[in-house]
């Protein structure tokens, strides 16, 4: 069962179970987010409570149920889709930014009304936004002390348990112990007594574990609690550290059930303590735990994502050859497509077997980092596409092919996109294939101080696209994990006004794009690392090593800079990969598409 | 008596009196902004309250005075100013914020204790950042029905009453009951029933009003209320309004006096309206009655400051002819400056008054639109610096020279910083000054989409010394009034994070600086208008027309496009000014310094 399947298994049925138990504890409301209790996007099936409760099967969204009536709330990459998948006689449709939940609360809930949500899943930014609309109407807004859908979900899947296994210092590049004394240096200095901790990540970094939990994300799904002095209780379902615990760096980590986490965070708590959480990465129920007991609640920016965006020598060696490898599984895709295409269409789904068969012969790979993006044509232009099982659309000779795609591998995480075509490209294709590179290679020029934040530097990629009137709705650059997630906070590079400071030893996607609904979508991402520069500046350094499409560069539209830029970078392309490449069938294929623009 | 002079004539005796007044109103301390009631930094001399308490004479700070302590917090640009100033036996010396009140209020409050502030002019951020450090430690923060200062000052010099006068439809473009209809319609839309503003500007534009209250700012001082069906309510010293107030736009137009505001405010609500206020920009005071009286409270953006920033035809077509006067003076002050310094030192208050003195020949000028900050060599690198009235750092044969200057006129207000040198330049001059053209270039030059936020923008006028490892501490552009503030909001292009959109019909200055301290300052300022450049996208266009020093400008450092466009503007500065310039020398001046670089 997937989530798909369980959003296409909707029926109104659903919802008379969920008011029944709704009636049972006694609320008005019940207030359903996407995520889950670690704060993720990336769920287990169990967690997959808004395609239950709806029907909508993206993966970001909130939906409200009352007694008579429901919303679902979607942001505008999912606004079509969520009108085709949810029932408009039981749920209004709104938009998550324009019409939000606080505006529909004020509008539906009634004096005396009491609505309730899961203490876990909830995060303290939603609650204090939905909050005031409820009071402001005499209503109130209470946790639950059991999720009303997980009792009235029939045959709602048990959690997997998959064996977590450690991550050894040879991979982390730093021993558990010490990454949690500089922790508790920085918890000291922030006068933080106890770090609320519930993003997986971040756990798994700090204790040097790593999971199967969740498809492609190599996390084990735990809470943490850390104070001042570095000692940290650990909050996750035992059976998956197997028999020998002591394989993993826990020897002095008190561990704890996960169903415990609230209840031991009161018992700790005396009063007075300062106790820290993220505003959107922390369960409000953990807030709301602190307060009762008299603890002052700090929702501030979390000191445990900031250091583990830092990635250490070990690391970014790691980072650098998982590229590099996954560069040449890439190589061999590209090149097997241009030769399959001549032959016959190819679908979107075998590419994206394709390139994940080549993938699997590489070492050290585990997993998929995400589900690849293989969009053709009209499909290129949909950011978040995924082909169906049956194939999805056709790649042709005379196609616009988007692909982005990465991988896990026990060195590094990877993500890449290219966009290709196969036959002569239009001179539109042409056009804006090149203006994405000149703002893809703009901001991978750019020097700028170290402590930038990414709103400042986003524009540069965008640039060349505004000269002539176009632009692209997403954002330009996220951070990825080592071995972990394959978007990473704090750091990233868009239009709204992330504080985060981007340092040096941080990972950031360079990848602007432009869309042309109905027809083509063109993305351009490389994956760099942040390197020092001197005297306090810092640029973006290209770890993704993979052609260009150099039949999509119009040379007329860039400066001498620019076409120095793309020689240079294939001039690396070659002599970093060429050796890793056994086939001479690929090994001229790499070489004709690493040639110099200008010979 | 100015804020200088009132600094300058601190004793210790001040805090003895104002302690005595304190201990009267059961006060164990007393916040004390450097703002007033109107929440600007530009204050009668009745207003210069941190100057008298503190002997601190700079135009941004806060002070906390307790029992038998205190505290001045200053940012960067005063740290060393205050030191100097400030007595540290009576005072702490913090940064505002790296050492902010808050911190400060934690550390030095004491259970039971009662702190002041006078509520008509704490603004409700700065409240709520000071507040829960209080009650943090048990004590109370408490609104003063008499500003203790007010109080303990004993030559308090009285409020000047200056005229009023009508500005008419000619200039202002719209009349006020049409300004007021469009503003009621955004109330309304926004579910707003009162707004409450204290902006001297935003009631300016909105009456159709100018005064003289306040130096080089044409505002009357005064509060309006205006509900949702645009009916104001404006408090106002009305002695201003001279013998026949029917002159102005006011007929329906309900008139109080300036001290009846919070009052009137408190009469007014029944409960349960909803009353909009600016975070930065409003009186606490309001918010606390109007929660008092049991209305909704709304700290946010101000709907008003976004009306007035989007400028009619006829406000747009007054700035214009306002900058191209204005640029005949500069013309004619630059030609003086290169002709005096040959012949002998001139000093740096010589050479603001004598931009002024061509001012004053101009049609429609007023004043000037702000301190004119004229500094040579090492002042140059004081982003703030004055003259003082000695005169200031000579200006030679071998200086380089900064001067940032406008004027106010009644069809427009201006904006320009020049930096010039009369010898040859040295090679460093020559590449900041080229650096720092580079960026005003390439803001002058971008084409970016209607919308976008000042913070997306900033760093394209910051790209070139990034490059070079330079950069500069401050803003790169701010609004400016039509015959109002020489600073408007909500408009500003900066490394914050500041949320208005830029929209066409705005004004924006463009002024990239570097600075190397204790040597020389270079800064390059236009003021333009944001045009629209068709497909929803915007751009600038510069007002100011005065040549740039071609002798600082280093062609090798320059593209093409950059020599084209400076060559275009100059061939636009001299097509436009040329013929506004009667004399022969002047004329000459201006054709040798519009020659093209390429010739």
């Amino acid at each position: 069962m997937d989530r798909l399947q369980i959003a296409n298994g909707w029926t109104p049925a659903r919802l008379v179970a969920l008011r029944a138990e709704m009636d049972r504890q006694g609320l008005d409301g019940f207030i359903i987010p996407r995520w889950d209790a670690y704060q993720s996007e990336y769920c287990v099936v169990a967690d997959e409570r808004l395609a239950w409760a709806t029907g909508f099967s993206g993966t970001w969204g909130l939906a409200i149920v009352t007694r008579d009536h429901g919303a679902v709330f979607v942001d505008g990459r999912y606004t079509v889709q969520a009108k085709a998948e949810v029932s408009a006689s039981h749920f209004d449709q709104c938009h998550l930014y324009d019409q939000p939940p606080e505006l529909w609360l004020s509008a539906n809930a009634a004096e005396g009304q009491v609505f309730g949500f899961d203490p876990l899943i909830l995060n303290p930014v939603v609650h204090d936004q939905i909050k005031p609309a409820l009071t402001g109407k005499g209503a109130t807004l209470v946790p639950t002390s059991a999720n009303p859908i997980d009792m009235a979900w029939d045959d709602r899947p048990e959690n997997p348990v998959k064996p977590a296994f450690p991550f050894p210092v040879e991979r982390s590049g730093e021993n558990s112990s010490s990454k949690r004394q500089r922790l508790a240096a920085r918890l000291k200095a922030s006068g933080i007594d106890l770090l609320v901790e519930s993003q997986s990540d971040n756990v798994a970094w700090l204790l040097n574990w790593r999971g199967d939990d969740v498809p492609d994300n190599p996390m084990v799904q735990a809470f943490v609690l850390v104070d001042a002095q570095g000692a940290v209780e650990a909050f996750v379902d035992t059976r998956k550290l197997g028999n020998d615990p002591s394989a993993f760096e826990l020897a002095d980590v008190t561990l704890s059930d996960t169903s415990l986490f609230l209840e031991r965070l009161s018992q700790r708590l005396k009063g007075g303590e300062t106790v820290s959480m993220d505003p959107k990465f922390s369960p409000v129920g953990a807030a709301i735990t602190a307060r009762e007991a008299g603890s002052k609640v700090r929702i501030e920016a979390n000191p445990l994502t900031a250091l583990k965006a830092v990635k250490n020598p070990v690391e970014l060696t790691g980072l650098r050859a998982a590229n590099r490898r996954d560069s040449v599984a890439w190589v061999r895709f590209l090149k097997w497509l241009d030769a399959e295409v001549t032959q016959r269409p190819v679908s979107e789904i075998e590419a994206e077997e394709q390139i994940l068969g080549y993938r699997r012969e590489l070492d050290l790979f585990v997993s998929p980092s995400f589900r690849t993006i293989a969009g053709s044509d009209a499909n290129g232009a949909m950011c978040h596409y995924n082909a169906p099982p049956e194939g999805g659309a056709p790649i042709k000779q005379d196609s616009l092919f988007l692909i982005d795609s990465g991988g896990q591998y026990l060195d590094g995480t990877t993500d890449t996109t290219r966009t290709v075509c196969f036959g002569p490209p239009s001179a539109l294709w042409k056009k804006h294939y090149t203006l994405v590179l000149k703002g893809h290679i703009r901001l991978a020029s750019l020097r700028f101080p170290e402590g930038t934040r990414g709103y400042q530097i986003d524009g540069f990629a965008r640039e060349a696209l505004w000269a002539h009137g176009l632009d692209y709705d997403h954002g330009t650059g996220h951070g990825v994990g080592h071995f972990l997630s394959v978007h990473e906070h704090p750091q990233r590079i868009g239009k709204d006004p992330v504080m985060a400071p981007i340092l040096a030893g941080m990972t950031l996607t360079n990848e602007p794009g432009y869309y042309e609904a109905g027809q083509y979508g063109i993305r351009i991402e490389n994956l760099c690392e942040v390197v020092a520069d001197g005297n306090g500046f810092i640029r973006l350094r290209d770890m993704t090593l993979v052609p260009l499409d150099r039949k999509l560069i119009d040379p007329d539209l860039l400066t001498a800079d620019e076409i120095a830029w793309i020689d240079t970078y294939h001039a690396r392309v070659r002599a970093e990969i060429l050796d890793l490449i056994q086939n001479t069938g690929e090994a001229e294929w790499l070489i004709a598409n690493t040639e110099p623009l200008l010979p």
